[in-house]
């Protein structure tokens, strides 16, 4: 690279106080995209209206010719084919994804990067044989610390050129419920959503589910790469390290009432007695109680709540709204789990990440 | 309607000449989204990147309880159920779909809307029963103009609360090969497409493509609804009339060669020959031409050009580019039909439809 380095791959920037949308948001934000809302009314969200954030571009893979490398630090490194994969032990996961930077463009001041306000969500039906397995046949050494997952993307993020590679340390790479993922919803993966394999660790933010999955390289040590220590980090400052970004934090989403105006997404409802409807989930343990605001946040009532169908898959919720005075409202709802309860204002940090504020609907009744 | 109206559904609005993009346009983005440009590479676009824009939100309809009504001017009024539909003459056509208001963004003023740039577009195959079909089991009177086509899709717009509704001359709803399609690539339409089943017109803008179809109306008038005579205008001021969009121009994409940055999507591309390659299309004949530019449009040199797998599906284009001098370039790609070329730059209209103004891909050369 030369000097022209900070214009292709400019350092990270925190916009001013009062700046919009930049060009560059616009063109993450007009190739990713959220869930539309309406999509929260699905068990599963069928494909096509999954959240998408990818890094680079999608790549180019032909599923006859992948192979998936296992290495490192394993006494039988392997190299395993679409149709090995598919002769192991066959297991379907339903999992709620969400992205770690869900919700950065609500933060004030806002860290540039993908624009997400509250959509970055999604929940698939995941099918693919246990890594426990891959990772005993391989047999990890007893000294290993992380496990890294490269992807098949190639790119330069903030200067540094890479295919995205993640790690995970080897205890959470060992649960019996992290997947190599070769089917979404009983079909193939598409080409976006990592085809043909991808990780899948339930309770994770989206960066742990590497997609276009080819290398497992187990380390004795732990790894510093750019997706690990630079990037996906709890940081104030930018010379602060931070903390990792690892589990999804309690969030509950609402079904927004009504109907909107096309250009502000502004809700009208008719006055009398409305359902509200949504889901909510966490990646650290069952959701337990969801809270619905009909005044902002000034007040809190508890919602109906479905058990999981399966931990680390959103639950169903309900709440019976009288929407009797006509005007502007402003509904909000929160989730708790066994740690606590979402914040209902927005804890700012430098990236961007695990922006579990509350949702804010605002509604016009008539 | 209160005198809240112009709050819940302002009046259309131009960006000041610097403006930077709005939280309106950032919640269109985040919702509807364009096919990542690597989607080029796909004869048929792959589910989930196929360009999708939704006007208010994507309506719940029972497949089951669904009921298609054709009525208005016509001697036999019918309703037909999805099974009465899957029971007529059965036809795939593979038909590329552009959004009029694609490339909307890169205007100078920018109309305040989805704010596109250039990649509001995508190629499927629809299977559906063809509409001449029904229309003549009707039997349409002798003197209809317009045919309009309702979805069940409900909102508010610009201070007009409607379904969304499009008129057709009946001249175009007669042709044989305009569809009520039911699969798109061979499965049924995703809820976000118009499930259970949507209009294809091939040849015109995304508009005229009625998702969530449950009413067709002859009429022996023209149709002067929101979305023919107020939406979807080629106008130049507030006052104007101005033409109806109809049939798609000619435009042509190119999949940015190299690998990208993350944050800006700028381009890096090594030192060499490089094949370029990407599709084109128009709604109005066959692309006759495809020409490429190395230089931001000062040269221009011929593309080969692949024949239309059928009319009005994209086509592909490939071109060898010596990317000689490191540094800086900036490829652009424009396609012709037998009505003549895109132009380089863009024509600017009010609304920011159909501006099939050249691609630009910025690449630095390693």
């Amino acid at each position: 690279m030369t000097t022209t380095d900070q214009w292709v791959s400019p350092p990270a920037r925190i916009a001013d106080p009062d700046e919009a949308i930049s060009a560059d948001e616009l063109r993450l934000a007009t190739r990713n995209h959220g869930m539309p809302l309406e999509g929260l009314r699905y068990d599963v969200t069928p494909p096509g209206l999954h959240y998408l954030l990818i890094h680079y571009d999608i790549p180019d893979v032909d599923a006859a010719a992948w192979r998936l490398r296992v290495g490192g630090h394993v006494a039988h490194p392997l190299q395993l084919s679409l149709d090995d994969l598919r002769r192991r032990p066959r297991v379907t996961r339903r999992v709620t994804l969400e992205c770690a930077g869900n919700g950065r463009a609500r933060l004030h001041p806002r860290p540039i990067s993908q624009p997400w306000l509250d959509e970055a969500v999604g929940t698939a039906e995941w099918t693919g044989t246990p890594l426990a397995g891959v990772l005993r046949e391989a047999v990890v050494l007893s000294d290993a610390v992380d496990v890294t997952f490269t992807g098949a993307d190639h790119g330069i993020e903030r200067g540094a050129e890479q295919d995205y590679r993640r790690g995970l340390p080897i205890a959470e790479a060992e649960r019996d419920d992290v997947l190599l993922a070769y089917e979404m919803n009983g079909q193939p993966l598409p080409p976006q959503h990592g085809a043909p394999v991808r990780l899948i660790v339930p309770g994770w933010y989206g960066m742990a589910h590497v997609k276009w999955l080819v290398d497992i390289t187990v380390l004795d040590r732990a790894f510093d790469g750019y997706q690990n220590n630079t990037s996906y980090r709890i940081k104030h400052d930018a010379d602060d390290l931070g903390d990792p970004v690892t589990r999804i934090r309690p969030r509950a989403l609402m079904h927004p009432p009504g109907f909107p105006d096309f250009q502000t997404r502004t809700r009208i409802v008719e006055h009398g007695r409305h359902e509200l409807t949504g889901r909510a989930w966490s990646g650290r343990s069952a959701v337990n109680r969801v809270e619905v605001s009909t005044d902002d946040g000034a007040s809190w009532a508890e919602a109906d709540l479905d058990p999981p169908p399966s931990l680390y898959a959103w639950q169903r919720w309900r709440f019976t709204w009288d929407a009797a005075a006509p005007g502007r409202h402003v509904l909000r709802v929160r989730a708790g789990d066994d740690e606590g309860v979402q914040p209902v204002d927005a804890a700012w940090n430098r990236q961007g990440v695990v922006n579990s504020h509350a949702q804010r609907v605002v509604v016009y009744v008539r």
